[in-house]
């Protein structure tokens, strides 16, 4: 099982030359998302090949305009491409205003349905499930009510195995069961353990998006063990007096984020635009946890 | 005299990997205005080496997304890099509202002044006027109000002959009247006339930007003698029905006007993301007005 990341977006409020706002495609089990939808995303949608119309939700963590000007634009160009299907977004609510009012005074009515899921930042809450995955929004620390996401797949049943079925030629109706754990009886009455006539399925693996926030202990918790950590690293340690007062991170605090919460690697992003080079700042992450990464726009991950 | 025109984007409704939605650029005796302002014009100003923050006005035709969802993103980076200079914002009074929700939102206070003017598409109307040039609004036929505009240098004093002043040292107290078109009248009453101690000023020139419309009687009027024309050409003759039906034009209709206005010079642009190469377009404009261009992301024009 894998989750697949493109990085769309890896700047911050300003975007550069050659870092746009954040924006972050992920493709899990068939299921396109996008999370977060700065200015230009629909632009670097293409440029990198990805496909609009295969996104099926989009989630935004607040509403300061680096994480979501572009999604006005996105939705109009999936209507102007034909697009029916539902998409579900997952946003806090005032957005739902925000683009009533515009499509309202553009006089557009988009020929595929929204299902709006609001957010909220008081507590976590699974905002959607489905046989494959789920998603969780977790409260940060920002200056607006900001939520982060964890997107986890689920425990796949365990795998027959080829050489068992051939042997034993058990009746398909005792599948589903063994697949989820029992024993195979034989028409003698011999027991075979499971263990012996199945294969561990793939390990699931889990992603966590930690946009805009300050380092803080309630947001730990919630990311012992991930396997992938998006964090934010806006600035460098230099100025980790500005970070405090804007609710942003450091690198190195991003850094002892996932070293506490022991994840199994560390992407860092959201940089300021005053750094053309963010060398400083992934070795400053680097120094505390090894496993760290520098987003740049157009990045692929596979999260295994 | 001259105005300086380069053109951001030069697409339609959806951008493609060549052509971004609405925006120009133009300069204008020191002033910078800029014309629309669709999704991804920072970075478009970015890309071609133009300061955003010399922009003095900002000049929204209409409120369809592709003509100002860039502009949320752009006012924030201005605040951001710290702008404090007044922004003048003509635009549909709706846009104010618009723009005084997502800061609110956001919780965003700029750090600089926008001084609002609303448009109409019921009449002509000078918004704005200097000592150099005017901007006037005039009704374009769009699907929901829409206007264009027209940029007009205004006429300059006479100079002076430098050999004239050198030879006949009339008192400073003179320049002003004779700059008018006055006579020298010399110690001993002899009359020298204006035409003799004076060359002509450069000729103003005049820009108008016809932003989405169907073409039409009542567009054409306000366009007569204009130097350069940007008139859209969404589509090529074969699509004249959907032109009609989506009060867009064809590249032929826009020549029509531009030949029937007697205008200088035609830029046609704002191309349906269906024409990968728009020959078929640009040929079809220049056999009913030769003088046409077609506009491309980058473009740069002097007006003179």
């Amino acid at each position: 099982m894998a989750i697949d990341l493109t990085i769309l977006g890896s700047g911050s409020a300003t975007p550069t030359l050659t870092r746009n706002p954040t924006s972050q495609f992920l493709q899990i089990d068939g299921k396109c998302l996008l999370i977060d939808c700065g200015e230009g995303t629909q632009m670097q949608l293409m440029k990198f090949q990805l496909k609009s119309s295969k996104i099926d939700t989009i989630l935004i963590s607040h509403l300061h305009g680096d994480h979501y000007f572009g999604l006005p634009g996105l939705l109009s160009s999936m209507h102007l491409m034909g697009r029916t299907a539902v998409l579900k977004l997952i946003a806090p609510p005032e957005l739902n205003d925000i683009l009533k009012e515009q499509f309202s005074i553009s006089q557009t009515v988009l020929n595929y349905p929204i299902e709006f899921i609001g957010t909220q930042n008081e507590i976590a809450e699974t905002v959607l499930e489905n046989g494959s995955f789920s998603i969780q929004t977790f409260p940060l620390h920002h200056r607006i009510p900001c939520t982060g996401f964890i997107v986890r797949e689920k425990e796949k049943p365990r795998n027959i195995r080829q050489d068992i079925i051939e042997m034993y030629k058990p009746d398909v109706s005792q599948f589903k069961a063994i697949k989820a754990g029992a024993d195979l009886v034989l028409p003698n009455g011999q027991v075979i353990p499971n263990k012996l006539i199945t294969n561990d399925p793939p390990k699931p693996v889990s992603y966590a998006f930690c946009s805009d926030t300050a380092p803080s202990e309630s947001v730990f918790e919630f990311l012992v063990d991930i396997d992938c950590l998006y964090h934010e690293a806006t600035f460098d340690e230099e100025l980790v007096q500005r970070a405090k007062e804007t609710f942003h991170s450091t690198a190195k605090q991003a850094a002892l984020i996932a070293k506490r919460a022991n994840v199994k690697q560390l992407i860092i992003g959201h940089f300021s635009s005053r750094y053309r080079e963010i060398e400083t700042l992934l070795a400053q992450a680097q120094s505390v946890f090894p496993l760290t990464r520098a987003a740049f726009d157009g990045m692929f991950l596979q999260i295994k």
